[in-house]
């Protein structure tokens, strides 16, 4: 660390409160009646709209580890992850409210990183954090947010709203986030095995790609206001968060639903291929399935909406159909065999627990 | 422990989930269009009100101690510190949001039973748990809480509202719940020292009222209510979770005015007194204005209204008054001596650190 460290308890609570909320200002919001600084924010909901809102926690040792991830990405994602909850309910982002839980170690100047990150995210995506909580703990470090976003009541789908026949669609491309993932992590394991731990240096520009779609993710915004634009009416969406696998599940789960996706149609990076055949001799096709934290869009849209999706040829890709629940859910492969799909994604409690 | 332990890694967290959601069915409320389930709920808000937010975490080590805190008390008081805040702006509560992130130490059955706590208060105060994150950590656990609330935009107290020569009011008595917190610790240490700790019974029967004070506060909705069904301005509110004197720093600092109150006129139970007394030999006063937690509300009210508090003779009391900024902020001794009141309540970061 080059910057100076000065230890919050020179400041206490009341002190660092000051520092960071003057880094959210000025933020002008006429339907804000009241922001940061009373015992509750206070504003207008817009008319005619409904509330939208979602909370998701970032745990150190779990979703981050500081040797790798700046506070400010830090900060951004622990925004991210919540728009992109609000973008696939095609919510409008508005407010959000943070706690952090700071252990010793982090300084004044590595929260007023993290709240410029957070602040990155209020300016790009146009919403105000109007409520916090910092507490020390003697533990890890630990950030929760809520998002609140606002929408028409009638656009928003839901994880239910699958029906036979849909297409189903993702945006961009998946498995890039994991793929990062595997290069910071062996990265961190070579610098932790390195004897010259001065002179190391981590092996990243080819993978920048895949770490910064890691370390600095953006929500699909982007699609989702060209979807309102276009009149598309979704009948299910869910942002993948937890692995395609396990967000497809999701839907047909709770749409009663079967599906078929086709292996040939999925949007694959050049480099996650790469990365799992020259970096780590695997098959790349778990990234994409499983890989998980690509903040991409899955939304399903019955056959008579395909059309309206053609300005987005680029960004979003048709990969599979909806079907009856009989008939399971399941992968194509190239070789025309099937496999049933199975919620390989991330689950903390099973995997982080039985890799102990 | 006597119930059941089973390993959350033996259900994972879609289980959990589902066994933790089953607790709060069934909620029926025509205003939330979607509840948990989706990647984000989704609610209608009231017709020409306001949204209230806030935010408050709890922190195992900090804020709870789990060897004499149970998980019920856990997930009541979580959702109290933030009801409080909201009873604080005399808003309805509506709407619940909760992260956990959960040591392994904690089992599903424990994790039931805080859902059981969260359960109680949701009855009691009438809001509905609309969303939540339950993640694994390595640390210590953590629950992060966000309270949504409805009031009337006029009627808000703001801690910038209080007017010179204003009545300083205080609901209920102060300390208690320092006072129970002293003897929870106590009684942890001497079992921790005990030679014989199965047949060690700590000594709680005298001090139950207290004890009960700090691990199942209660938020001031009652007076919050009548306050406003009697119609009283409120120029200015606070609830009491740092300390009296931190709480009141608040709103002079906000109001840029200063502020006496009087020794005699604090009203402490005798409880207080004689723990203080009695069992640590101490000046009860620190605990009464530093001890912080009690969840009283705290506010100020012009002369022509006092008349409009007489119906709450018994759970509302005038303290002091509102002065010109240039008068200080200080307490009145019984002797007629004056002392400068400073935040002596609750900074974690100041207190906690420089206490390891």
């Amino acid at each position: 660390m080059n910057e100076s460290f000065t230890d919050i308890s020179q400041i206490g609570e009341f002190g660092l409160i000051a520092r960071l909320n003057e880094i959210l200002q000025p933020y002008r919001d006429s339907l804000i009646v009241k922001g940061i600084g009373d015992d509750a924010a206070v504003y207008i909901p817009a008319e005619g709209k409904v509330q939208v809102v979602t909370t998701d926690a970032l745990i150190e040792g779990i979703h981050f580890d500081l040797t790798y991830v700046s506070m400010r990405n830090l900060g951004w994602k622990s925004m991210v992850v919540n728009l992109s909850d609000l973008c696939a309910m095609l919510a409008t982002p508005r407010y959000a409210l943070i706690t952090v839980a700071i252990p010793r170690k982090i300084s004044v100047e590595m929260m007023e990183n993290l709240y410029l990150g957070i602040k990155s995210a209020c300016n790009e995506f146009n919403f105000a954090l109007i409520g916090g909580d910092t507490t020390t703990t003697f533990g890890n470090m630990a950030i929760s947010v809520t998002m609140i976003g606002e929408a028409d009541k009638d656009i928003i789908p839901y994880r239910s709203g699958a029906k036979i026949g849909d297409y189903i669609c993702v945006t961009g491309t998946l498995g890039l986030s994991y793929a990062g993932l595997k290069i910071l992590l062996r990265e961190k394991k070579k610098f932790l095995e390195s004897e010259d731990k001065q002179n190391f240096k981590p092996n990243f520009e080819p993978f920048l790609k895949a770490i910064e779609k890691h370390l600095k993710p953006v929500p699909r915004f982007d699609i989702a206001n060209k979807l309102k634009d276009l009149k598309v009416k979704v009948n299910s969406m869910i942002d993948i968060s937890d692995g395609l696998s396990s967000d497809l599940l999701h839907i047909c789960r709770q749409s009663n639903v079967g599906a078929e996706i086709y292996e040939t149609s999925l949007p694959v990076d050049e480099l996650v291929k790469k990365i799992a055949k020259d970096e780590f001799n695997e098959d790349y096709l778990p990234y994409v399935l499983n890989g998980g934290e690509d903040y991409e869009l899955l939304f399903t849209v019955s056959e008579s909406e395909l059309k309206k999706l053609d300005p987005l040829y680029s960004d979003v890709k048709v990969i599979g159909r909806i079907l009856d629940r009989e008939q399971g859910i399941r992968l194509i492969r190239e070789d025309k065999s099937e496999v049933d799909l199975e919620a390989g994604g991330w689950d903390h409690f099973k995997i982080k627990f039985e890799g102990r």
